[in-house]
Parts: structure tokens; C-alpha cells; sequence
């Protein structure tokens, strides 16, 4: 018997699922491998880091996602290698799979400019575990504060920096802020939560450098208005458990989050071909690895220009619109038709928020700010999060927040032991 | 200016918040000392090891649910050691707490009956971080016998053994049955999930012993409906992490969970009182610790007895009325007026559930099994989580789940490695 046309899929990302998915139909096999059993709807992780959102509202099994499409394997597994000459990629439990067509589309993680020692006091933002160490850690800094005799160590607990001031270092300082302004007020005797500082570090000259400069300018007043320091064009020089270097100015703050640099995955050494400084594979016009027209690479692990020559940024559309590219490119190869040869990106907006009745929007042409363009952001989101349950809950999470001021998910979970704050 | 008289409550359970609601309106000032920081509701915390419901649908911070007491101080710390002459308990940070009265609410944990090295492979089920243990186990012992060759290792794979056959090990194995027949089957792709055994083991001559001998057989009866391999009458003399052994037959089971022995908290060495077997402490009729007209110990912590000789069980209704008589002779002992000198527990009756519209309930003279039951006890469950958000939250997680036979909190987290199927 002539087995069917083979696609290994590895990472269950925006950009992987959207290939599969868009695969429903072609003469294909599929299987789809991932070292996590879930997808996680990474725009919404920084609501889980600051306790608006529950682990399980952001991310779904991927293997319930293909129970109807029985030619969908899905694999628990790391992959390590990637043979192309025979074809096969290696995982970590020993085992391997042989693949017709691969696409890698592993993302990326942070990276810390050489300073990976920082890893530890400023963790970043990129899985559920990293989202409840933040949370266990922000939740902690005021249980610490709340006993602490020492003024000093008291204000450096009650300091809370976020380093990086794209999309998501801009929302986790401003929800951070919201938390210590509206949420926790009056549940603590010795403190008072709102004198709690918010510090936004950004290398560069103006937060969200992706939006034009005058939503940039609203987004920071915003911040300010809800109580956070906005620091930019100097960069963060050290990282240790007692604060932040911010250029030569050491601030004391014991809590550090790290929404800065990106490394993407190994993608391109597995293939042996170029990659930018960032890791990102250097692929051709049609996502192809050079040399390998049979291995795509895309989304966060790949390096793509756009017609201007610009990168095609590391977000979840990009990786989305990659993934159908590729689905289009394989069906056209497997039915023999004419072949889409250059993948082209089509910007459909930047979104941000920046806390409650504030958002910023940037569709090129229409620019929104204010109470308008979050409501806009929520509803988007809601109806791009996968099952409908998650919609429901989330809707119903974010109502609650909304209406009560409440957050839902106040956890300090896993087995950190209670920093000492000596 | 004379201080009001200070009440520390060690313990935010169901008996610690019962006493703090209690207190509401005495002249006291009250702390309240957890070493986590929130409240668990343990009677359903065996949804979250099976996927059923999330962490934060059964868990609040304890200083939101005192947030309109200013009387009440929350305080996030782990209480080392007592001392009844200065009237002063220590905390791990080396602060310290000077009480008028003293309650001690500080729970139990599972015991292993001397083989401690059990506790690795067996896990048991008192905390969130116990839930999220054994919910990865269960999730990757599928996902692991998906690409397992060996039939021997995959059937070991598929075999989940719960020890213990009281309330808690009931409703895990019926779960996990329910999953494995119900949730599971069309997402893989080389298993059949409805193969999976779910072996439940107990010691005992019957399954659930605080109930009637009928309501007993019945539960049986739904399990085994469910797929459950239910054995009594016979010890579980070793766990590892290949299996466990039932008397003298070893049934190789790569997934084990503990809902066995139970071990009360230090309490009674903190006051250097006598304790029963299992190390609660044992109290005088006003449930004060011998000695120590002061100190209080309630709840699962504390040994009672009943009017008839048997011991008060180790539940959150008896855990309730203890918090609540000692708020009482509290009150009373501030106004002068008569104290209640003997604490006597009235039994409301016992509820447990088996799976999807089975349930029993024994209230002594009124007993209820099959739908009826199930409907009651979810009913009670709901009625009784602490918190609006969280009863809608609850509820519509177990509609969706009722109504479409899906879990939503399906995630493999922490960071244990995959283990090796070899």
C-alpha cells in the first residue's frame, strides 16, 4: 500500500496549528509534535502572571483539538535532531519519525544579552510555569512586605521592575500597577499597597516602538496615570535579587520580570543553515530552508522579511499567516498545481492594552486609543481564543475583574520557599 | 492604652475561617497565621488532580475574605514552635506572635504507615501542588503509552491504582475511570483508552466505611459500572515506581496515588501534649489542650471523641462546628458570661460521589443513592464554596463538563521530566 504523503509538524504554536488545520482535506498524514500537551495562548499569559486569569483558560490540550481528524497524530515529545538527508527527526525519548514534508515551527524564548545569570532573579514570560512563578513572586513581595519591620527592605519589596517595554512588558507593569492601586487595597494592615512602585525599563527611546509615536506618547501617560515610572534610553546593566541597574542608578527591587530580549529555538543548527543574531533561520522567500525545499520553517524560529524590508514581526498573526502559506504550498505541490513561491505579510494591526478603559491601536491608516480600542482588544481576543469554552470563561473571568475590581486567580503556587528578607 | 484581647488562629481551613467568622463583633483583635495563602477546598480538590476543574475554582486568598475586618490580621508564615509560658508562638522568619488565646487549626497531612519512600511514587492529595502532581501523572501515563511499543510497559502504562478506598479515593478512581472511558477515547491514536485499568485497593473489608453497609455495595457496584477493579480485605504492601503490591500479588501500574493514612500536624509537640497514633492532639471536652485553658486545638489536628466513643471524623462540617464552639466560649469567657464547657458534635450525614449521576448520601436515618444523590451533592458542594465568582465559576465548569464530557483544565505542568518509559 502506498502510505499517504507524510507532514511532520513540530511546535503547537499559532503558526503550527494554523498549518494543520488548514491541512483538513489534502491527501496527507500529519503528525504534530510538542514538548508541552498544550497549546498556550501566549498574548493572554501576562494575565496569568498578574492573577486575572486562571492557567487553564489560556491553554487546551492539542491533541482534544484534532480528536475529529483521525489522519492527526499528535506526539508528546522534544525533538533534538533533524536529519535531513534521511529525512528524519530525532526525539529526546530515543524514538523518531521520518517525515516527507517537516515544518519546524518551535517559536522562541527570551534571552538575556549574554547575561543568562539574570535568568534567575528576572524570570521571563513565555510558558505557564514562568506566568506562576511571576504570580507566586508579585503575590509574595506584598505577603513579605506586610511583616517586614525594616523600611528599606520594606520599599524594596514593595518595588516592582519590568524590564522591556514592548507589548507585553507594557501590560504586565500596568496590570501589576492596577493590582497594587485597586485590587489589593484594604486587604493588608501594615501596608499600604498603593505606595507600591512600578518601574518600566526600556533600552530604547519610547515604549511600544511597533506603534506610531503618538500612541507610543499616550500609552506612557497612560502608564503614569496609573502609577507607573516609565523609564526610557537606558539600559538595565545589572540583575540581582536586590534590585535593577537601570545605566548607572541602582534601584532597589526585590521583584524583577524580564519582557525583553527574544532567542528563538535551535531550529536553525537542527538544519545547519544560517541564522540571524537572534537564532532566527535565515529561510528563502517561500519559508523553505535553503537547500531543503522539503523543510519549511516559520513563526518565531524563522527570519522573514517583509516587501519594505523590514522583519515580519514575532507575533501570533505573522506565525498564523505563515502556517497557511505553507498548508498552501503543500496541498499545490501534492495536487501538481502552480506553486505560491514568495510569502508575503500582511500587517492587520498592532494591538496593546494598557489597563482598565485603556488600549492602544494601530491599523496603519485608523489609529485608536482609550476606552474604545479596549474594548476592540477584549472582544478580539475572546474571539481568537480556541473552544468555546475558554471564550466563555475568559469573558466571564474578565466581566468579574471588570465589575468587581477583583482578581481571580491570587495563588501562590509551587514549592519556592518564602524568600527571606534579610 | 489597653490592647483588646488578642486571639492567633494558626490555620486558614475550614475550621480557622469558621472561628474567625465567628468572632465577628467580639471585642478581639484576631491574627490569622497559614503558611500558604489561601484557603483550600479540599472536598474538591480531587477535580483538579482529574482535570475537572482548575486550582483557582477552589482556592482564594484568605486576606480577600477579611479584607472589610480591620480587626483581622493575615498574616503569610509558617508557625515552628509554641511557647504556653511566654504565651508566644515562632515563625519560621524568626518574628513572633503573643496571644491571649491560642487556636490551633493547623490540618493533617497523608501518612504512609512508616515507608516514607512510598511517598515519591504514590502521591498523595492535600494541597494544590499535590493536584497538579497528580494530574501531570495521570495526563503523561497516557500520553506516554501513545508511543510505547512495548505491550507490557504500555499496559503497566495504562493501569492507575488508587490506594485507599475512603470518600477522596473514591472520586479519584472514578474520575480517572471517566476520563479514560468518557474524555479520552478518539484523541489518540495507537491506544484505546477504554482499556486503561483503574485498579482501586483498600484495606479494609469495604470501600467507603463511614457509610452503611447498602450505600457501600452500591458504591461498588457504580464503580466497577465505571470500569474500576475495586480489591478489599487486603494491604498494599509495597509501592514503586513499576507497580504495587496487593498483599502478595504485584500488579504493574506506573501510576499510583495515595489516598490512604492520615497524619495530623505537629500541634500537640508544639504544646508537648499527648497525641493518638496518628499524632492529633488529644483535648480536653471544651476541646482546650490539657493544661492550657488558652490554647485551643480543633479540627483534623485535634483527637475528640463523640458521645458514643467514636472518634468525631475528620471532615469539614466537624472541622465547622469546632471553629464555631470556639468562638463561642471565647465570646463568652470576654463577657462573663456561662461557657460552654463540653463541645458536641451533631452529624449531618456523609455524602460521596462516584461518577456522573452517582452519588450516595447517608443522613443516619435518610439514605440516597444513584442521580438523586449525585444532584444533591454537587448542589451542596456548590452551595457551600466560599465566594460568588467561585460558585459560578464551579458551576459552569461542571455544566460544560456535564454536558459536553469534556475536562477543562487538561494540562501537564511543573517541570518533572517526562519519564523515561524504560
Amino acid at each position: 500500500m502506498h502510505e499517504k504523503h507524510h507532514v511532520v509538524v513540530v511546535g503547537g504554536g499559532f503558526g503550527g496549528l494554523q498549518l494543520v488545520n488548514d491541512l483538513k482535506g489534502a491527501t496527507v498524514r500529519v503528525t504534530l509534535i510538542d514538548r508541552r500537551n498544550h497549546h498556550l495562548f501566549q498574548p493572554l499569559l501576562y494575565q496569568v502572571a498578574t492573577t486575572v486569569l486562571a492557567t487553564s483558560e489560556i491553554a487546551w490540550p492539542i491533541r482534544h483539538l484534532y480528536r475529529d481528524r483521525p489522519e492527526v497524530t499528535t506526539v508528546l515529545g522534544e525533538v533534538t535532531a533533524v536529519d535531513t538527508a534521511i529525512k528524519t527527526v530525532s526525539l529526546a525519548n530515543g524514538q523518531s519519525a521520518s517525515y516527507d514534508t517537516l515544518v519546524l515551527a518551535t517559536g522562541a524564548t527570551h534571552a538575556y544579552f549574554g547575561h543568562d545569570e539574570w535568568a534567575a532573579v528576572a524570570p521571563g514570560l513565555k510558558t505557564l510555569e514562568d506566568a506562576t512563578t511571576i504570580r507566586r513572586r508579585v503575590l509574595l513581595a506584598f505577603e513579605q512586605a506586610e511583616v517586614e519591620d525594616d523600611s528599606a527592605r520594606r520599599d524594596a519589596l514593595l518595588t516592582f521592575t519590568v524590564i522591556g517595554a514592548g507589548p507585553t512588558g507594557v501590560e504586565l507593569a500596568g496590570t501589576i500597577a492596577e493590582m497594587a492601586h485597586k485590587t489589593l487595597p484594604g486587604e493588608f494592615r501594615r501596608i499600604d499597597t498603593r505606595r507600591a512602585r512600578v518601574v518600566l525599563v526600556e533600552a530604547g527611546p519610547r515604549i511600544l516602538p511597533a506603534f506610531s509615536e503618538d500612541l507610543s506618547a499616550y500609552a506612557r501617560k497612560a502608564l503614569e496615570k496609573l502609577g507607573v515610572e516609565v523609564h526610557t534610553g537606558t539600559p538595565v546593566t545589572d540583575c540581582t535579587d536586590a534590585g535593577v541597574k537601570i545605566g548607572d542608578r541602582f534601584v532597589p527591587s526585590r521583584t524583577l520580570v524580564w519582557a525583553a530580549g527574544v532567542q528563538a529555538s535551535p531550529a536553525a543548527k537542527w538544519l545547519g543553515i544560517e541564522a540571524d543574531r537572534a537564532g532566527r533561520a535565515l529561510v528563502a522567500e517561500d519559508l523553505t530552508a535553503p537547500g531543503h525545499p522539503d523543510v519549511f520553517v516559520i513563526g518565531d524560529t524563522a527570519s522573514v522579511k517583509q516587501e519594505d524590508g523590514k522583519p515580519v514581526p514575532g507575533i501570533a498573526p505573522a506565525a498564523k499567516q505563515q502556517g497557511a502559506f505553507v498548508a498552501r504550498v503543500i496541498r499545490a505541490r501534492l495536487e501538481g498545481k502552480s506553486v505560491p513561491d514568495v510569502f508575503r505579510y500582511r500587517h492587520q494591526g498592532s494591538l496593546a492594552t494598557i489597563g482598565k478603559r485603556a488600549a492602544i491601536i494601530d491599523f496603519g491608516r485608523i489609529k485608536l486609543k482609550g476606552a474604545l480600542a479596549w474594548w476592540i482588544w477584549g472582544i478580539a481576543h475572546i474571539y481568537f481564543l480556541i473552544g468555546t469554552r475558554s471564550r466563555f470563561a475568559v469573558a466571564w473571568s474578565w466581566l468579574w475583574t471588570y465589575l468587581s475590581g477583583q482578581h481571580s486567580a491570587r495563588l501562590i503556587t509551587q514549592k519556592e520557599t518564602l524568600r527571606e528578607t534579610g
